[in-house]
């Protein structure tokens, strides 16, 4: 048994491994050392698992293991029954410890796993480091030659970061139970170890009370989580590793709760559950004790669902004016000394504080809750970014990042890959107040996803933030980044996820035919406009009735196609030029310029393609100009000046977002325009809707 | 509002509403009378469905019913409440009675549909015909230049036969809940209404019982359904109008009763879990009381859990060796005068017919346990064919057709569909004796299925097999067939089969990457060995511990490609030729030609797509050789005696099952050089392993 040890190194990443002629490593978050053994360990239907622990648990991890092992690579139970002490096994499993029965943060998650051919070990201090370990194992799961095999490797791992968490808005579109569990399948597969799931808010209260059942039965269309649903969900995350973190957001973004209790709010009732998005009036009243007595009551009931240590509760974007409006608000302020409205909802959070700490747990809110007169124990996600984290550690309160991390938003990877905790204004703390930033916190809010959508806006873009969080802060590179993502969201598919599987679904029924081909070719190409763009493009406004079924909804935040397009026209204009550079992509512009003939039968027979066949044609004129400006090219022949100016403007109107969607290949077919006429090829100005 | 009167014809049916500009109706089953009106209903998010009786169950019906809508068009909840009384709706659902509690053999399954542009009637005699109709509706729902909408038709339908079923044998390999829930969601798409549940047999005992509890602790692997889990199904099962049939099979086929209670067994003990298939020895002791306390008291538990008045029994495959060697079971024949196995099984079944009927319910079994001293009530399901249900019927007895029906041997969707209950030995029986033919029911045995692959091997083939069921008996015409069958089978995606998602993931696996574009191309053209060739052609024999994720486990039943390949050939040799005819074959054979050389780097990559890498060279050599017949009938040439014996040899070569599967385009390649040899086409002789 030979090892060769491989210091980290920001290029050595996607060349990992094929110097032994088998494949690169493609693990994600890359773990903190790797080091490289020869040979494989054969994974067949007899492989076994061996505990080596007293910890009951790991018998359950074990099983959950062997069956995300079934799901990728199809074979039969592989063991059925989970070896246990004496007997031998192929992977061998032990902790030290058991985790904690609620787990806590900051447990330790630490492992080291070491695979020769003739079997693996697995160690970690608690049985949290084993379940992390398994999926580096099942992340080095690879099809060889000799069938199903992990490569001899010795890794040792341990999280940045301890606090990775991934929020998702239940409140905006309700999220089927089955659609959770595939995301906490996926989130245990990239470590992440918080579901912060954000419950209420105007548009939908989600959580059956039993104490104040018309929450759920006035503010939720019959779309919510029944008590044993969420302990079921509970239970499902603690088993791979993961907390969950309830957020009940008070004491604005609550109208869902006034549709049964409208003596919560600050105004005149009736209230109806809002259907539109954007921040609303509505806000509880802060100054009657009515209000904390309920408040009191709902979360010392909630605390028996939730047994996590932190209980989120909102605090953002109060508008306030409902307690303008309000005389007995008013005339409590004044009495109270309270000068503002944000000194009145700092009273609130002070009594609320209070509250939750009474029972038992720690609070958590958003920025606008920090105010020197809360305890230091409170947490504070940042939705504003660095500076605002480095003010809070400043005086001595824990943080979490969310800027940057808003999936909502259609950035890409690497836009999302780039953002660190302790960048900007966090690079100056001190090490003992760089300790209070915990990690951070992907967000995805559900104004535009439903059930259906919302993996493919959550995968794979997912897994690099993952690794930001999780791996050693060098590990940045973004090519190796982008390779490794092209397998794991593939070895995502095998866990259930559908944001490849769901694609092709909506896009056939969207064509209705199964013959998707030129569709595909387009859509490949598109990307939703960004950040809040597409609220500003709908000709009639969103709202939580508006069907996402279009194109829109389809096309993934990231073309990865127009990625790859884009570099290879880069390299080929930069030189110098490989073999089948120019093949590759004079084919790929001809398959564009000939695509719109073939999707247009599919544009007159279905009213969503027909709102992209206006791309359809611009991606047919970009394939055409590319083919020109390559014939230039070949001919050494400057390409006339009118001629580039008229090919330029086609394709800066083929950036234009329709449909609320962008073609993402404009730019670098005019690269190649602006090359042929012998210009040094520049960034076309991207617009607005298009800016991450 | 004008309707136009379509009787039905055998070559109407693909072209039905062409004539409008609109696309056929692809409905399955293809209901008793359709009439085409004129205009559209559109399906918008303000879509509403009103309930016009008083069967609380309608509720229950239209949430599903919204439900599969949104699944089908990607809608939100299309309507929040589902209207009740006097609101106006645009879909008005009535139905007369409610449907019985515990749903019944030949209930009212009838009703009557009508769609004009400003709403559509659905009118039925019970909850159990809204629930037919309703999935007829969704049939309907097509995507048109204005978006979704449902054509306007006026639809009569009642089913030809009351028993419709499909049996899962979830003992030979386990079918996970999430699994039958799908494939149930499948069954009411297409009208069935039997879920017939194989539970127990040689290698595997699935249920919980409390009373027995080491029948599913030591004979299922942990792989078992809770009570919980089995009431869920049930009813589960009953709001989409489905009736569940148990089968525990008795007396033989039982080995894994005898690992937890060796002393029904009638040889010495003990027992292991079958893990091989075929028939084996171990049968039930009917010789000893304990036998039937044991029968009595288990079937008494299961009644609870299974409300249908049909308990099936089993029955089949009784070898009798262990009765022939044991001294005891001899000496009890001899003093009760029973002659042979056959009146000792038959003493066994009278005596379990008794304690099926005390627990209230009638007794089920295939052809083995038929025998005049049976009380007429019993119900035999028959694997012997039409003339031993005729036989039966003759006697008294009702019966099912399950022959002709086996999904596990991998026929065609045309074979199976041109099986009639009617047909063969029925077909001179008189009308009374041919009431006494209830229907049939698909079987799906589990030898070679997992809960990965099931999808695949009963999706789309069951609907055909429906069809058959519920249509006409005149309703035989096979194209039509086919393309309402393709449209379908995408809509069974919506209803989260994965028979075509489940085939990408596979192939991706296989091929350790998502490039699986050469590899489809093969795979979309190979169909796994027929009959039971598979285990004759393993290299050893296989066993439930066989891994199922090799191409014959991806690779559909029925490759359609092949299949339209094959009619295309046949079109353009029989004349006249029509334009685009040669291309398209032109074109496919180059892209088979070209194939093998984009296959070969991911065979060298991965051990299972290894083992058909000579069927891609075969396909290679399959291209070439058409390519050459084309070119010799272009120029009008006569293909040489030599080159055209040669390349049949080729060609019947290629048709030789390699790692248990067949190239399929052989034959149609075969053609093709006989042609261009001035020859008529024949047939090909078809391998043993490719014979329906």
């Amino acid at each position: 048994m030979r090892f060769v040890s491989v210091l980290f190194s920001l290029f050595a990443l996607p060349s990992l491994l094929s110097a032994q002629g088998t494949k690169p490593l493609a693990l994600m978050p890359w773990p903190e050392s790797v080091t490289l053994g020869s040979g494989q360990l054969p994974i067949s239907g007899s492989f076994t698992v061996r505990i080596n622990g007293d910890d009951k648990r790991l018998h359950t991890v074990a099983e959950i293991f062997l069956n995300d092992l079934r799901r990728h690579t199809g074979m039969p139970p592989l063991d059925f029954n989970v070896a246990e002490g004496a007997r031998r096994g192929q992977l061998v499993i032990h902790s030290d410890h058991p985790s904690e029965e609620v787990q806590k943060l900051g447990e330790d998650e630490s492992y080291t796993l070491v695979v020769i051919p003739s079997g693996a070990q697995l160690d970690a201090a608690t049985t949290l480091g084993v379940m992390r370990g398994l999926q580096t194992f099942l992340q080095l799961v690879q099809m060889t030659p000799e069938g199903f095999a992990v490569p001899a490797v010795s890794i040792q791992d341990k999280p940045r970061f301890p606090w990775r968490g991934l929020l998702i808005d239940s409140s905006r579109h309700f999220t089927p139970v089955d659609v959770i569990k595939r995301n906490l399948d996926g989130m245990a597969a990239v470590k992440l170890n918080v579901f912060h799931w954000h419950l209420s808010d105007y548009q939908g209260f989600r959580v059956e009370s039993k104490r104040f059942p018309k929450l759920q039965a006035t503010g939720s269309d019959g779309l919510y989580y029944t008590q044993d649903q969420v302990r079921d969900i509970v239970a499902y995350a603690r088993d791979r590793g993961i907390r969950v973190v309830p957020e009940f957001d008070t004491p604005g973004h609550s109208t869902s709760w006034f549709v049964g209790y409208p003596e919560l709010a600050s105004g005149p009732g009736p209230y109806q559950i809002e259907r539109n998005w954007g921040v609303f009036d509505p806000a509880m009243d802060p100054t009657r004790e009515s209000t904390y007595k309920f408040l009191d009551a709902f979360i010392g009931e909630m605390v028996h669902l939730f047994p996590d240590q932190f209980f989120h509760i909102g605090g953002d974007e109060v508008n306030g004016k409902q307690w303008d409006r309000n005389p007995q608000i008013q005339e409590f302020m004044h009495a109270h000394g309270l000068k503002n409205n944000a000194d009145l909802q700092a009273y609130f959070n002070q009594r609320l504080e209070k509250i939750v700490r009474k029972h038992g747990k720690t609070m958590e809110g958003w920025d606008e809750i920090l105010r020197p007169d809360l305890p230091k124990t409170i947490v504070i996600q940042s939705w504003r970014g660095q500076q605002s984290l480095s003010q809070a550690a400043q005086q001595g309160y824990r943080g979490l990042l969310s800027s940057g991390y808003y999936l909502d938003l259609m950035s890409s990877a690497s836009a999302h890959y780039q953002v660190d905790p302790f960048a900007d204004g966090v690079a100056n703390l001190g090490e003992d107040e760089k300790k209070k930033i915990l990690g951070g916190e992907a967000c995805m809010w559900g104004e535009h996803v439903s059930g259906e959508t919302i993996d493919s806006r959550i995968w794979p873009r997912m897994a690099p933030i993952a690794e930001r969080l999780w791996s050693p802060a060098n590990v940045t590179d973004q090519n190796s980044m982008y390779q490794r993502l092209d397998v794991i969201s593939q070895w995502l598919d095998a866990y259930g996820l559908m944001h490849n599987t769901g694609y092709n679904l909506m896009l056939e029924r969207i064509a209705g035919s199964d013959d998707i081909a030129a569709l595909r070719t387009l859509v490949d190409l598109l990307e939703p406009v960004k950040g809040y763009a597409r609220e500003g493009l709908a000709t009639t406004p969103p709202t939580q009735l508006t069907p996402l079924n279009r194109i829109v909804d389809a096309a993934r935040p990231e073309s990865l196609p127009a990625r790859r397009f884009q570099s290879l026209v880069e390299a080929f204009l930069a030189g110098p030029i490989k073999p089948g550079m120019e093949s590759a992509i004079r084919t790929t512009l001809i398959a564009w310029r000939d695509n719109d003939v073939k999707l247009r039968p599919l544009a007159e027979k279905s009213a969503i393609v027909g709102e992209v066949e206006p791309l359809s044609q611009s991606l047919s004129a970009l394939g055409s100009a590319g083919l020109q400006a390559l014939d230039y090219l070949d001919r050494g022949e400057k390409a006339p000046q009118d001629w580039k100016q008229q090919q330029l403007t086609m394709v800066a109107q083929a950036y234009q977002p329709r449909a609320q969607v962008l073609l993402m290949v404009a730019p670098a077919v005019g690269k190649l325009i602006q090359a042929s006429a012998g210009e040094t090829p520049t960034n076309l100005p991207i617009p607005k809707s298009a800016q991450e």
